[in-house]
C-alpha cells in the first residue's frame, strides 16, 4: 500500500515509523510488526510501526529521521509500505542458542537481516548471547567476518597500508591518534577508522571529534588520505562492515565480549579498508578487559585467522591493569594527545606505549629494521614531524586544534588525609565518566591529578569530575562517593 | 525537571516518550536513554525517550497511551522527568551470562526491574538467553517464582481452588474452557487465568474473547466467580505475576522456552490467584514442544518445586504430535469448544481429552474418588451441566456465543490428487495460523478438512485457511505451498 510522507521530526534509535491505526488495521500489521518501506527508484528498508489516532491521517506515515536520510525521502512523497515476513534468520538463531553451529549461508542471512534492520535489538541479543554462550568456531568466525566486509562498503587505496587496533577497556589509552601521526610521517597509509565508545568513556572517534570533523563519506576520507597519507575518522557512517556497529550498540548494554565477536569486529573494518600491516593491541590484567591468560589465547586466534585472510598481523599484550594517561573522556583525552605531539609536558605513559605501538608497526610494515622501530618512531616524535602530520590531518579533517569545548560544571575530589593510591580501576572510572556524561557530552569526564603510586596530601585533589549537566555531574559525584573504595584503592 | 504533557495519541510495543531536543540536552538526555516519570501523586514509571524538534516544544513532553493510562496522566498535566542510573540488574544478568547462579536478591532485583520498565527489550532478551543457556537450580526457580509472585497482584478467594494448565506446543488443543466449564459444574473454584498465544495460533484468552469480554479487574473478576466458580480471562492485565507476560512477549520472539522459566511462568500464575489443585498437562511427541524425555524431566521438576510451595500437583504427560480439534485460531477453536458443550458433532480428540483432563483434576481435588474421575466428567459433559456452566460464565463475562464474527476472505487448499495425510505439523500449522493474522486477527486461522489417517479425494478440500486481510492471506497460502511437504506429510 502506498502512503504519503507526514512531516513530523522525531529520533529514534531503531529505525521506526508511524502509522494510522486504520491504516494498520487495513493491511494487517499490529503495533511492533516490521514493514518494509519502498521507495520508487528501489531502495528499501525494514522498520517497527507504532500506530497513532491523533498525529496523523489515515494513509499517511511519518517516519524517524534516520529513515528519511537512508531511503532520501522528502515530505509529501509517496512510500510503498507492505507487511515483512518473519526473516528466516530468527530459526537460525534459535539454532545457534540450542548450540548447533551455524553454517555459511546461515551467517550470510543473519548478518544480511541485521544489516537491512530486519531483526530487532530483541533478535540481535539473542544472537549476542548465542554466539557469547555457545562460542564459534575459526571458520563460523571466517564467515561472519567475510559476511560483515561483504554486506558493507570498502575503500579501495594504494600504497602500504597499515593499521592499529586496541580491544579496549583501559581508561584513557588514547594511543591511536599518536601512532598514526608517526606512522603516517612515515608514508604509511593509516585509514583509521574508529568505532564510538563502547564501554569506555570515549572512543578514538569521539576524541578527534572534539577538534575536527569524523563523520565522512567514502570520497571525502579518499581525498583526505591522499593529502595526509591518513585519517582519523568515525567508521560508523561509512559502511564500512557496518552490521559490526550494529552488533555493537546491543552488546555494550551487557559489556559481553566474546572472543569471536571481537575478532570478527576489528578484523572486518580492517580488512574493509584493505590494511595489510595490522597491529593488535590486548590490554590485559586487573580491571582490564581480559586476563593474561585469555589475552594469550585471542592471540593465537588473530594470528590463525589472519593467515586465513592473508594479512601480516602481529599482536602485543601490554600492561592494563591502569589507566593511561590523566584526562579521561573525549576533550580531556585530546588535551593529552596534543601534550605528547607537541612536546609539552606529555603523559609518560602515554607517550611510551605510543612510541611502543609506532615502533612495532613500523617494523611489521618493512619501514624499520628489526629492532630499530621504537627508535625511529621516537624520533618522529621528538623531531615534531609527527605533530606536523597530526596538524595536516586534523586540518583535512576541517578541524581546529585551538576550539577544545569546556565544561560548564566541574567538582574537585579532595584527599581529606595523606592518600597514597595503590590502583584506578580502569571499570569504575570509565563508569564515572560515562555518569558524568561522556562520550555524548564531550566535555565529560575527569582528570587524574594523582596515579598509581604517587601521593595526594591531605587538601590537595585527587581528581577533578567535569560535566555539561549538573544533574549528571551530581550522579557522577555520588557513584564516586558509593565506590571510592574499589575505585581508587 | 517538571514537563508538561503534549496531546500526541501513539502507541508502541514499550513505553516511550518523547521530549524536546532542547530539553533533552538540558537534562542531559540522549535518545535512547532511560528516564524515570513521577507523578504528583507518587506514581512512578520508567520510559525509554525520543527526541523531536517539531512535534512538541521544549518543556513539553509526549508520553505513549500505555504511559498515559499506567500513570492515570491527563494532557496539560506535569510530570516530574528525571534520569535513572543504569539497572544494577543489568550486571546481574551478565553474570548470570557469564554462568554465575544467581543469588535470591539478585533474582529479586531483576524482577522488580522487569516490573518497573527498568530494563529494555533487548536486555530482558539477554536475560532470557541466560536462562536458557546456563539453566537455574530448583532453588533460583524458587526465588524466581516467589518474586514474580510478589512483585504482582493476588486474588484472594475463598473454596477449593483448582486449575489446569498445559505447556502448549499443540494446534488446537482449546481443552481449558471445556475442562473449566465441567470442574466449576462440580463446585470446584476455577479462576482460569490464560496469556494470548505465544507461538501458538491462539491462547485461551484469544479464544474466549471472540464471544466475551476477557480484560478485567481483580474486583470484577472476584464477582464473576462469585457468580458461576469460575471465570475464563486474559491474565496480562490483572498484574498476577505480571513480570511473567513481559518475559514471555519478548521469549516467544525465538521461541526458546527454558525449563526454568517455563515452571517460574506457570507456578507463579498458579501461586498467585491462589490454586491448590493443579493438573499439568505436557504434551510430547514429533512437533510438539518437547520430547517424552524431556517431558518426564519436566514432570519431576514440577513435582519437586509443588512440594516447595506445597500444592496438590499432578502431571499428565499426553500425545501432541498431531494437532487436536480441526479449527486453529481464536474464533476457528472456540467453535469447536461450544460443538463439544453442546454435543453437537464434537470434534472427539478434543472432547476425550477434556474429559480425561477434567476427570483427573477432580480425583486430585477429591471430588471424584480414584478412577472415578473420566466417568464423573463425561457425565456432567453428558447431561449438558457442563455446557449451561460454561453459559453462565460467557454470560458474566458480558459475552455472547452467537456473536462470533466472521473473516472477509478464505482459501480452500484442495487435494490435487487422492491424498493420505500421515502426519499434520504442530509448528507449521501453527505458523501458518499467524500467517493469517491469528490471533490479533480474531477470525483468522485454518480448518482442517482432513486429519492424521484420514484421505482427502481429488477435489476435495485439506483445508479452508481464513483472514480478514486479503495481504495476509496470499502471504499465508504462499506459505503453505512453500512447506506442503513437511506440513501435511
Amino acid at each position: 500500500m502506498k502512503l504519503k510522507i507526514k512531516k513530523l521530526k522525531f529520533s529514534t534509535g531503531i529505525p521506526v515509523c508511524i502509522i494510522h491505526e486504520d491504516t494498520a488495521k487495513e493491511i494487517g500489521i499490529y503495533i511492533g510488526s516490521r514493514v518494509c518501506l519502498k521507495t520508487g527508484s528501489g531502495k528499501r528498508l525494514i522498520s517497527i510501526v507504532n500506530t497513532a489516532t491523533e498525529l496523523l491521517r489515515p494513509g499517511q506515515i511519518a517516519v524517524s529521521e534516520a529513515i528519511l536520510k537512508k531511503l532520501r525521502l522528502r515530505y509529501g512523497q509517496q512510500v510503498h509500505v507492505e507487511l515483512t515476513e518473519r526473516p528466516r534468520s530468527i530459526n537460525f538463531i534459535k539454532e545457534k542458542l540450542k548450540g548447533r553451529p551455524l553454517k555459511k549461508e546461515e551467517i550470510f542471512e543473519i548478518v544480511n537481516n541485521i544489516a537491512n534492520n530486519s531483526l530487532t535489538e530483541a533478535e540481535v541479543a539473542f544472537f549476542i548471547s548465542a554466539v557469547y554462550e555457545e562460542g564459534m568456531s575459526l571458520d563460523e568466525t571466517k564467515y561472519l567476518i567475510q559476511a560483515m566486509v561483504k554486506s558493507g562498503k570498502k575503500l579501495r587505496l594504494k600504497g602500504k597500508i597499515a593499521d592499529k587496533h586496541s580491544i579496549g577497556g583501559v581508561a584513557g589509552n588514547r594511543t591511536s591518534p599518536i601512532v598514526v601521526a608517526i606512522c603516517a610521517a612515515t608514508g604509511l597509509i593509516m585509514p583509521k577508522t574508529s568505532s564510538r565508545a563502547i564501554t569506555s568513556a570515549a572512543g578514538t572517534a569521539d576524541t578527534i571529534e572534539t577538534i575536527a570533523k569524523v563523520d565522512f563519506s567514502v570520497k571525502e576520507i579518499k581525498q583526505i588520505i591522499k593529502k595526509t597519507n591518513a585519517c582519523l575518522v568515525w567508521g560508523g557512517a561509512l559502511g564500512l562492515a557496518h552490521v559490526d556497529d550494529k552488533i555493537i550498540r546491543i552488546e555494550r548494554i551487557v559489556d559481553v565480549d566474546s572472543p569471536a565477536q571481537l575478532l570478527a569486529s576489528i578484523s572486518s573494518k580492517k580488512i574493509s579498508v584493505g590494511s595489510k600491516y595490522i597491529l593488535i593491541d590486548i590490554p590485559y590484567g586487573k580491571s582490564a578487559k581480559v586476563t593474561k591468560r585469555k589475552a594469550e589465547k585471542l592471540r593465537i586466534k588473530f594470528l590463525h585467522l589472519a593467515k586465513k585472510f592473508d594479512l601480516k598481523l602481529d599482536v602485543v599484550l601490554t600492561d592494563g591493569s591502569e589507566p593511561i594517561g590523566r584526562g579521561i573522556g573525549p576533550a580531556l583525552e585530546i588535551k593529552g594527545i596534543i601534550d605528547v605531539l607537541q612536546r609539552n609536558n606529555p603523559p609518560k605513559d602515554l607517550e611510551n606505549k605510543s612510541v611502543m605501538l609506532a615502533g612495532k608497526l613500523l617494523e611489521l610494515s618493512g619501514k624499520a629494521r628489526k629492532g630499530q622501530g621504537i627508535k625511529l618512531a621516537q624520533k618522529i616524535l621528538d623531531s615534531g614531524k609527527a605533530f606536523k602530520k597530526f596538524e595536516q590531518i586534523i586540518k583535512a579533517q576541517k578541524g581546529d586544534m585551538t576550539k577544545i569545548k569546556k565544561p560548564r560544571f566541574c567538582h574537585n575530589i579532595i584527599a581529606k588525609k595523606r592518600t597514597k593510591i595503590r590502583h584506578l580501576d580502569n571499570k569504575l572510572i570509565n563508569r564515572l565518566a560515562r555518569y558524568a556524561g561522556s562520550p555524548e557530552d564531550k566535555t565529560a569526564g575527569l582528570y587524574l591529578h594523582t596515579k598509581k603510586g604517587q601521593v595526594a596530601k591531605k587538601g590537595e585533589p585527587i581528581m577533578t569530575i567535569y560535566s555539561n549537566s549538573k544533574e549528571r555531574l551530581e550522579h557522577a559525584v555520588k557513584f564516586y562517593q558509593k565506590t571510592k573504595k574499589q575505585m581508587i584503592n
